[in-house]
């Protein structure tokens, strides 16, 4: 997904925002404000937003010198979802479909998201982990390409799995957990330096995720994944792979472009994505990138449909 | 008020939806924007948030040649609650308070304020009038200095009501009516030049609040009273007021520095301004302005707390 002009006065909100998590005094606030302005410009619309917001972060970094401003945030989101874990788990365990159950719960998850929430409360509670869950367990996707994520799961073996935030993988533990009692090989993907509340090797391990999957990093440190900016032992893995689940906006924004065996899976929570896809803001989200349905197992991809 | 560090993400939104209501193509909008970032650095932090609108707007009235994109909208606005006239004008009557439902009545108006709801729905409908008109009648204020107001009423003849927008004037007018069957004289101040949907001379006209009202323009083209801006002709009798109706989030924010017997009606929109009153977002406010309640006719002012 391309950048919309739309995004710009949002980078700015984000800058604020993380600015703010850093620790910045108001002048720093100011400061930060006017270098975005500066840098605003030369933004490419070309670019997907999570390449741009990579930039930004990345002046807020430098002028704060807080290389990890949401540390805390990762370690804390991680350790409260954990601690809700088991009711969560009884909730699949209890369920007619189980693997719908851990999608809807996975999506839930996906609130936990402080890119697309800068507001105002920065660092501080926006959402209702609770209420969230009960909505995700009872609303209609607004696209639910679930017969398709089944078929491809029939026909595959081995996952490729690219994991979001910080407390959310804890909601992914529990698709993990699913997908393995199918026998599943899933492969967590977490990003190699930080970027705002998004997962790391750090984050997988304190979860539990390295005892049901391989966790591997992309490479990169953009809330998404930038092709062009991962490793290439990542960059195999994922041209190989035959099923690719892709949590929340950030890997949305940078792969919904590619010619890959995706399925996104996430709320909407950004009215410029919501108007990419056709939804609206608080939609769930299960879309296969796929053009048509897979009807076998998908075949190994090298391109993008950039290229 | 002064313009928070919040302000500027939304100084940059309100250019991108002006530009857009503006006729501006994708190519011109960029240039809004990035001209929008050369002026942010330069922002006054210690200025209201309209006296920088004002800024922005003029910005975007320049580089797309139309002086006036709200035009259209005002009008539009004025006729489609000229047509509910008759219908609140019965929730009035039939109310056993009737000067409290028209107040809560124009603060419903007061919904339609294209500034504080730039978002992405430019120029279209983001509001659900007669939702807000319901909601309004049965909300509680979160400030409710209505004892404060009814004895300022008791004690002056005549009142200064400050108008805000186009299709929230005839609200206005309903709250006119029966401040008039008290036998006060009201003078309506509109903008002198076109700025957002604010309201002007024509739709005072329009509206028919000439019949019932001294309508008097304020000298100035800011979404608020700049008094700096105003003419000598308008602070003579703002000054001399012995009671001042501001309606809308641009008056407040403007004024709400100022020592005068001033009543802030308004619907809280943005959550700086909530923030600055101490209240949330959607919130009805009726909020004197006076350190202590006015005992008798307030005297005249002349002084601000700036001064």
């Amino acid at each position: 997904m391309k950048t919309y002009l739309d995004c710009i006065p949002c980078f700015f909100a984000q800058a604020l925002a993380v600015a703010r998590i850093s620790g910045a005094n108001e002048n720093m606030q100011k400061k930060v404000l006017d270098e975005v302005a500066q840098l605003a410009p030369s933004f490419s619309m070309e670019s997907t937003p999570p390449e741009t917001g990579r930039i930004v972060y990345q002046l807020v970094s430098r002028l704060t010198g807080n290389e990890d401003p949401y540390r805390e945030i990762r370690k804390n989101s991680n350790q409260f979802i954990l601690n809700l874990y088991p009711k969560l788990e009884a909730m699949v365990k209890n369920s007619e479909d189980r693997i719908l159950t851990a999608i809807r719960l996975a999506i839930a998850g996906n609130i936990i998201d402080y890119g697309a929430l800068p507001s105002f409360n920065s660092g501080q509670a926006f959402f209702n982990i609770e209420e969230e869950v009960r909505n995700s367990l009872k609303s209609k996707f607004s696209i639910f390409h679930y017969h398709e994520f089944k078929q491809a799961l029939d026909n595959t073996k081995s996952i490729l799995y690219l994991g979001d935030n910080a407390g959310e993988i804890v909601f992914d533990k529990l698709l993990i957990e699913e997908l393995r009692k199918l026998d599943k090989e899933i492969t967590y993907v977490v990003k190699d330096k930080p970027i705002i509340n998004d997962v790391q090797v750090k984050d997988a391990h304190d979860c539990g995720i390295d005892k049901i999957a391989k966790v591997i990093s992309n490479g990169g440190d953009a809330a998404g994944t930038v092709l062009n900016l991962c490793s290439k032992e990542f960059l195999d893995i994922y041209h190989a792979a035959p099923l690719i689940i892709s949590k929340g906006q950030g890997n949305f924004e940078t792969l919904s472009g590619e010619r890959a065996p995706l399925f996104f899976l996430l709320k909407v929570k950004c009215p410029v994505i919501a108007r990419d896809i056709g939804c609206k803001v608080k939609d769930m989200i299960l879309k296969s990138n796929l053009p048509t349905p897979p009807e076998k197992t998908p075949t190994p991809h090298t391109g993008s449909l950039k290229t």
